[in-house]
């Protein structure tokens, strides 16, 4: 995608052929910076601080930290601490266990001085193969859209939750991946933006990324979701998927499932994007999923810019409230008019799952 | 309530008899500070900045309006311009207008020189009953508490959104009044504070009036009350109201209706405290009701205290996002497992509300 008219990833290998880069996103929409990455550390560090976030980009960074644990230290006890240190940055997403499970299974039967460079191929794959399915979730996803236009011969109300965008992936994005697509077909889309407390992905990022590529879009409270779907100003709803079980629950960013419920009361379509690496086939108890707490501070606390630019954090809370931060929630399947994957759209069931990838299922 | 251990009131007559003083809501929870109303303008002004807000309270506020016009000049084109310029400050809470009629039926009968002195005494009579029935309702939503802590046997866990606390009335608060009535009993309770954006009127008003009485709560943002209520880690939801119709459905802040969807999804009870002003008898259709709109700056920008304790604005969105910033949505009664009044509990129905006003039921 482009960043002032200017093609970027959110992450990439430098020309040293070792380090990796990427795009800064706590300092976004701000101020547009990049980090560069040069240990197993910094890239635990980097998914930890939310420097990088998204399900499908943070595993991309922990396949990279695990290269730059194994250029340091091809041993297998390296790649244990590594794979260890990366896998305990954050538990809810399961892109990050696949790709260490990913880069692991390619190095193992390597002899030392091969691992390294089997890893960074293995990274490398990783990234293109999810721009490969961000792109095909955008063309799944664009009848969607182009069947409320053709019904209703206005643009095309989409509502999405947290950043499922470019930045929540190597490129492309997965929910707004159907956007972008219909938007540069010409079909006429307008996103409305939940905010998404409280790390306010929606406000920062999501509006950032949409206004950088030109998409209308209107920012709302995570509260107003309710009232424009009740108000049928809404036709569809898009968002992305930290980790969907095989009977086709959803776990995605907290508030997901408030506007399924909103959707559902008011009759309108609620679509997850689901790139494969984000489907946990050992699942069938969403319940079972770990749920990330964070510190309880980015609730009364919120990060912005003053009038003067400086960028500040202020306390909105009277000193010393509790305050309980969960990221996640669970959608149930029931609620989930479908998914959209690389392979094509399904139900949010077993069986919908089962037909786009029989490889899964196993006859036990 | 009391305010660092000395009671207050959100609003009262000063001594010189005729000015009114208010707590003000806008340097809350960080700056406890109080304004002084001379004019039917400032007191316009000060609902319209939200100095003052929550329904109760700002009928109470619109009556010393009516009082401080009438003072000046007793003529009817007077009081017709002071009721005009207060009507015209928020449009969603009923009170407002009921507020305005009471004082206008007092006065209209009597000659000049009695009309501002009868303005007063019934702003002072609207404050006092708001305060009786604030009592009332405590008292009735109590059994509701202690129910669940003699089957449970541990702190009640309720939920409520933005404030509808002492801060929202004159004294005592509407959902609250049954929290701090049990509290005060001895019974213990554990509030989840939802807080309410845009605004924040849940972590910057609720957590400061329960952390000044001493009652247990936690901060979470308003995308954590579906987990809450999935993982029933909540007892029953109490919320206040702007206005409900004669048929039980509730218009309250933005937000409402995705927790009212939540609790019905997971079971657990949800009610709405109602003194009778914030009923609107001539309204059947929720879809009749005016919601307001505000400044879309409130959804993009966070007022809040850094850390040093000064109070500053910050833009969380990119400079230039258009933002949505609806005020209040509409819970259907389907949802609402009942309302409690200062007369009694009710079901969220006309026939439960006729039980308990049969005044206001006409056989037509």
């Amino acid at each position: 995608m482009r960043v002032d008219g200017r093609p970027w990833r959110t992450l990439w290998l430098n020309a040293d052929g070792w380090s990796v880069s990427a795009i800064d996103q706590t300092t976004l929409p701000h101020t547009f910076t990049v980090v560069r990455l040069e240990t197993p550390d910094a890239a635990a560090d980097a998914i930890r601080r939310m420097v990088v976030r998204g399900a499908p980009l943070i595993g991309a960074v922990a396949a990279y930290g695990l290269c730059l644990a194994l250029r340091a230290d091809p041993s297998p006890a390296a790649l244990a601490r590594a794979t260890r240190l990366l896998a305990n940055t954050r538990p809810t997403a399961i892109n990050l266990r696949h790709a260490l499970d990913r880069v692991a299974a390619a190095v193992q039967s390597l002899p030392p001085a091969d691992r390294a460079a089997a890893a960074y191929a293995e990274a490398a794959a990783i990234c293109e193969e999810d721009v490969a399915r961000n792109t095909a979730i955008g063309d799944h996803g664009l009848p969607l859209l182009r069947a409320v236009a053709e019904r209703t011969g206005r643009p095309v109300q989409v509502l999405t939750h947290c950043n499922a965008g470019w930045l929540a992936t190597i490129d492309g994005g997965t929910a707004l991946a159907p956007v972008y697509r219909a938007h540069d077909a010409g079909l006429p889309v307008h996103v409305w933006v939940s905010e998404t407390r409280p790390r306010n992905q929606g406000s920062a990022l999501t509006a950032w990324e949409l206004q950088q590529h030109g998409v209308p879009f209107t920012v709302m409270a995570d509260n107003a979701a309710g009232r424009l779907l009740q108000q049928q100003r809404v036709d569809l709803c898009l968002t992305g998927a930290d980790r969907v079980t095989a009977t086709g629950d959803v776990c995605n960013k907290i508030g997901t499932y408030l506007k399924a419920l909103a959707a559902r009361d008011s009759g309108v379509p609620f679509h997850t994007a689901v790139p494969s690496p984000s489907i946990d086939w050992t699942l069938t108890d969403a319940a079972a999923i770990p749920i990330e707490e964070r510190d309880p501070a980015e609730v009364t606390e919120v990060w912005g810019a003053t009038k003067t630019g400086e960028t500040v954090v202020v306390r909105v809370a009277p000193a010393g409230s509790p305050a309980l931060n969960v990221s996640f929630d669970i959608t149930p399947a029931r609620l989930i008019s479908g998914l959209i994957t690389e392979r094509g759209c399904c139900d949010a069931s077993a069986a919908g799952l089962a037909r786009l990838f029989p490889e899964h299922q196993h006859a036990d």
